[in-house]
């Protein structure tokens, strides 16, 4: 069942309104809900509720808690995905694939081989659409949060807060040709829950030499198994892999 | 770089031609390749070679051999992602994902919630074309053979004949819900080289319960992780989990 956010607390004593046009559009006019009927709202402290509809209004969907739903849909480690700039549609399957796997945030930046430029009047616009996209795929996936995107201009300014990470891994497609299949797992496998980690794919023609050596002291090497994977699917193995290790049991 | 299939067993004292208008176009218009340039082939035996461009025709480029490449880009095992019918493009999408990925091969298949129907005298048609995004995905990926697609009119059929498979799997949002975490990890820690496993994913609507009860007693049920992943997100996520616990060490 679809989900819809809140960007407020849960209070069960409290009534909440659904303003957000898309989501009225889709709870009235997709789904045709009506006064009395249920739905399943994310709040900002994720917690999750079922609610009742208690008023249509063309500009509000007034709702009352009914009942507490406990769920874990979040992938255990905060996963930054940052990707080059790509060309637009396949960043749009991107984001909105690898919010269904899990990742918690995005940046998008250009780097040396992007052919896609993005000049800084267009970059509040693409932010806007960037965002509905994830908002729309974190509701349909469950998620109890919505992946935040943010765009920066180049890898030096990514590089300059690289602290606030406890892992940064780069993908790059030498790392396949040369046969590297051990690094991906063994820190994934060394991951504590809650780590912040940062993960760096380059744009169509990959990443260049002196991108991969600026975070040479900081981040680890990964190869993704031996086939050459688009800078859109690479994102999508590693979100995979992460939850095959931490949230399948076996 | 590209690289580009050819039909025959690899001959170190043969010439050989491309005769593929596509791959013709693309040595030629896109590579600008050149008599005397050299481009890697993989042929039928899965032998891969540097090989020379001897001659530039309109219709056949003729090839010499050079070197063997030795290379393994093929997963360990044989993996048949079987879809309901969905949506052209998501389909298309994930037909090009799953084969960077290392789908063997892929049937599509009418079920119970497809909105998409494909009439008999579009099934040529349309295997036509997935056949080429198939295999110009699976050049660009370095895949050693080019995964083969089939469409069959209804699951039953594919019962049939199941018991071709060493492993069948069946994934279905339910297992998300109900928190199904085990099986998909233990069914591939136990699978062997080589051997052919059939996955089942159901079309946007989901699996009905009567498609899965078809299935019931030669196929494993698994959860992919909590969130709910769509149609064309699901095989991406296997494929993905196959390669990490097969392909990667540690």
């Amino acid at each position: 069942m679809q989900r819809y956010f809140i960007d407020q607390n849960a209070d069960e004593n409290q009534r909440f309104f659904i303003t957000d046009s898309n989501d009225i559009h889709h709870i009235v006019t997709v789904m045709r809900h009506q006064e009395g009927h249920h739905i399943i709202v994310n709040f900002k402290d994720q917690n999750v509720y079922q609610c009742e509809i208690i008023d249509i209004g063309n500009d509000a969907i007034e709702l009352s808690l009914v009942k507490k739903i406990e769920v874990q849909t979040e992938l255990p480690q905060e996963i930054t995905i940052c990707s080059g700039l790509i060309k637009a549609d396949k960043y749009e399957w991107l984001l909105q694939k690898a919010t269904e796997l899990g990742a918690s945030h995005f940046i998008a930046t250009h780097m040396d081989r992007s052919v896609v430029k993005l000049t800084e009047n267009k970059v509040q616009k693409k932010l806007q659409r960037w965002e509905k996209i994830i908002k729309e795929a974190a509701e349909q996936s469950y998620r109890l949060s919505i992946p935040t995107i943010d765009y920066v201009s180049n890898l030096k300014a990514l590089y300059d807060n690289i602290e606030q990470y406890d892992y940064v891994l780069i993908a790059y497609e030498d790392a396949a040709k040369s046969g590297e299949t051990s690094m991906l797992k063994r820190v994934i496998s060394q991951m504590d829950n809650q780590d912040r980690v940062l993960v760096i794919f380059g744009p169509e023609g990959g990443l260049t030499e002196a991108e991969i050596q600026l975070f040479n002291h900081v981040a680890y090497q990964v190869g993704l198994g031996p086939r050459i994977l688009r800078a859109e699917t690479a994102p999508l193995y590693v979100l995979s892999a992460v939850s095959y290790q931490k949230e399948l049991m076996g």
